[in-house]
């Protein structure tokens, strides 16, 4: 009976990370340019379906199928009939650990937004879901190599987000800015729809209770999942003040999308540590996050690396550093006299997800980029028009006349 | 204590599956034109004020009630004294079909969007909640004939979505296409919100996992649960992308909207065999459903009956084949060496019910349009300027200046 | 085992809860004008993030720590080794509440929208989360002079609802109305996205199944929990019809933002009483309350008390009715034959604790105005360029050409 519960708790907690595709699609579509909204959405949907079927087929096996020490070789597209993981039927683990693929790649999509081409990110899709995010999980959770070398990343601020960030790092890079964004001529891209971008982020926060709660994949110890939803709230909530406070203080400005970003990096900034982290230091965590998401923000603006949604700062820097504050502000960590050692794999672990994901998908991204008839990128008279008139043929808000046309 | 799990899991799904209401809201509201929106959302919220009271009142008893094989006769306005249902206190199996009774109706709302008069279609969603899908529900759910028959409908491709598209079918014909949708002075309806009416599809695809595992009514099996939900997952997904993938191939368009209108028809059309289908044929149904709804969305504007959400084709079309499907794809399906009776009884009972919704629809409708004075739809004169302005006296925006106002 | 589910039904409710934030964040920035969109939203996430650490570290002791009959005095940032609450582990207990204490502010919000300053409304937050709402709940839930009378205020009609409605008030009177609301020169100020605040309150509705059902703190009977939702949206949508339906004999005009606050004082009005009134009642009380709700708009408007999405009346207005329907339309009110004594207890408390609140902020609204410089409200120069462009710089929408810009 304990194990029925068990099931049912993580069946709840993936509805609630299945949800936060739809944060994601507001959040990604609010921050962009009002010309490129439905080809974010289209791509955002996309995602979620081809990640489905995908992660389904292949992923899944790779991540969690027996192998060796750096990739599972079997159990692809279950049926069913293999045996319980834990206390869990085997498709409540595979249903739960499906939504969490599909927020891996979604990340990306926000970075290489408004340029991409819709065929050849696809594909990098496909990769992605089938190797690339499911390799680091199975060093992580799947018994791999980092497993074996005590690495702690309890909901995945390594496994989803650094591999996302580094993901999208390659992409940003491979794909290159959007045109007028830096340079001589270059021009304000506001988001063209905060309501949406805002509505998006508190669907994430709360999808993150999902996120973060069901990574326990059992409800038998109810204070617990309380505590972890607990300070996965704290974090959220100390990162979006710390974040609007502190670009205040550096740039003298009140800034909705930064603090919403902000709150994202405490959400990033517990996940892996979550469990072990106390409720007063995981206010600590979140602030620290968002700042450290703001700066790179900042950082990658002045490097001229385009990334429209953050996705870079908010996933891969906060993702690092939450897997750095599990041996740090952990109830084992180094503040409460753990071990450097553990530190030390903490970060060996951070930053080899991170470059391995990084690696992999520039070689994807890099690779179509010179292989691939007509690139990764939209043309750029496409990409003047906007992609919702040039490729989809519709505007997002159904007007046609000329005023809305040409803005932004 | 498994029957308290199994009601608590239940009230989880029903809540999932009223927020499916806010979904249809906003795909609705989304997929109409900007002069119409405002009067879209009056009418899907009051469609729910007024299916919670009129199938609490009567539709309850006429589905669950004891009666005849065609229609149930007590438990009108159940006090919570009635007996448990399977392990189920009355009251959670209330709520839960309380809220599947309003999407049935919900789904009328959208193909006669723009154009219905208000107090017309208030009657019709009344008598629809407490005699027209009560009764197919009695037919199927209740104990009714085609229960006796051993016709199969696990969560309601029939019972709610092809009688909801029979209705619809009947209310689009009786009131006729919205002016300029067809004929000489033709000119296109673009959707007026699209990040509304994706966000509308994430939410019905999330609200879905409800619908479609809730309808166990238990716990007892939570692999089976998670089953049920990961195959609805698979067709939305392979809906979505086949229906996307089929109308580039047909109209040489990337046509969003359409994309999610096949997503909705994957889900559609797995509802009625989520239990019994396995992963890999659930995205085959998926697919197929997806191009059988776009094929019935081109073959109805062919036919110049106007249908702006496209309700006729997903949950009309897709409710019938999915019925099919059952007996095709599912475990005991003629793909598995299944008898082609079952096959027939599929066939009888998705014709059935939708026929007979169609035909009381139509009673109800084109009654209503002969016996009303001034008829079931607006003047002409409001449709032109917009139900918004004519009859609400706002506008969905806020805007009061021309050239927002002239838009479509 | 039993107390198992009891943790994860309550967590899921909490969960709920927590998404009301998003309802109100849309109902808020729906309803205000576009100019002032991005301030409302950063507002309403604010007030999350604020009342989640403040309740966290002081609000929580101060309501449910021991102490005395008017207020707790320990238990102050709990670490999650403090003794269960009934069979629930002190954390699950803690983020329920905690998710509770921020609606209460965040009705205050929606009554000053669009013209309060922010510095001196995140202190208003603070102490309102650390003091106001905590005191009275000490009262009512944490063992303190009204729950010794007797006073039943099962969800918190008056606890959260009557508290926040008259901080609401003395928040408005203190800011006063908006330019251009009242007087020669007024002019209608139209909500300027009625989708995202009918979305708002369809997930507020939505919300407010574990808002009231959560309440039970248990799940040992499904089936009165059953009820309590059950009753829960009957009233929603006799509250929604209710007022539609009067305000259109009363003004002539089909008014969907008024509908909407039906909703929603429908919702309010059954908060109290869902454990004891029947389903037909709870039609009753719900349709009562959202003609109270209207007339209450109706009478602030020709009072001239600006409130910009009708907070006062939705929460305060329908919070004290609902708190005395307890003891008309429960199952032990005036109605069955119960005491009037029992009805004066409920007048008793809902008056003590709606001018508690009101007096309390009272002091804090008038006393930052007196004393703070710059008060508490932004320049008339901010207040007619709007908020979004003179304090945020940006757009809610990325527009930047003149015709969008003088709009509302």
């Amino acid at each position: 009976m304990d194990a029925l519960l068990d099931a049912i708790w993580v069946l709840f907690a993936a509805v609630l990370v299945f949800f936060m595709h739809a944060g994601f699609a507001l959040v990604e579509s609010g921050f962009c340019r009002r010309k490129n909204a439905v080809m974010v959405l289209l791509k955002n949907v996309a995602v979620v379906a081809i990640a489905s079927l995908v992660f389904y087929a292949l992923g899944y096996g790779i991540m969690f199928g027996e192998g060796n020490s750096f990739v599972g070789l079997n159990t692809f597209a279950p049926d069913g009939s293999e045996a319980d993981v834990g206390t869990l039927p085997v498709f409540v683990f595979v249903f739960f650990q499906l939504v969490f693929a599909a927020t891996a790649c979604t990340i990306v999509s926000g970075a290489v937004a408004e340029r991409a081409r819709l065929g050849t990110f696809f594909v990098f899709v496909a990769l992605a879901t089938a190797f690339i995010y499911p390799v680091v999980g199975h060093w992580v959770w799947g018994g791999g190599w980092l497993s074996e070398l005590g690495f702690a990343d309890f909901a995945g601020s390594t496994v989803v987000h650094a591999v996302g960030g580094g993901m999208a790092l390659a992409g940003a890079l491979a794909i290159g800015p959007r045109i007028g964004k830096f340079g001589a001529k270059k021009r304000p891209m506001p988001a063209h729809n905060l309501p949406l971008a805002a509505l998006g982020v508190l669907i994430l926060w709360l999808g993150w209770f999902g996120f973060n709660g069901g990574s326990t994949l059992s409800a038998s110890d109810p204070g617990g999942v309380a505590k972890i939803i607990l300070v996965t709230n704290l974090a959220a909530s100390a990162g979006f003040l710390a974040a609007l406070a502190w670009v205040a203080f550096r740039m003298k400005t009140l800034d909705l999308s930064m603090g919403l970003n902000g709150a994202l990096g405490g959400l990033v900034g517990i996940t892996a540590g979550c469990d072990v982290i106390s409720p007063l230091l995981s206010i600590a965590v979140g602030a620290i996050a968002a700042i450290l998401c703001s700066e790179c923000v900042f950082f990658l603006e002045k490097k001229e690396i385009d990334d429209p949604v953050g996705a870079i700062s908010v996933h891969g820097a906060c993702g690092i550093f939450g897997t750095l504050a599990v041996a740090i502000f952990g109830e084992a960590g180094v503040l409460f006299g753990g071990s450097f050692r553990a530190l030390g794999v903490q970060a060996l672990g951070a930053t080899s997800a991170f470059v391995f994901a990084f690696a992999a998908a520039g070689l994807v991204w890099f690779g179509m980029k010179a292989l691939v008839p007509g690139g990764i990128r939209v043309s750029e008279e496409h990409e003047h028009e906007g992609l919702d008139a040039a490729e989809c043929g519709v505007s997002a808000y159904g007007d046609e006349f000329p005023a809305l046309r040409s803005a932004s």
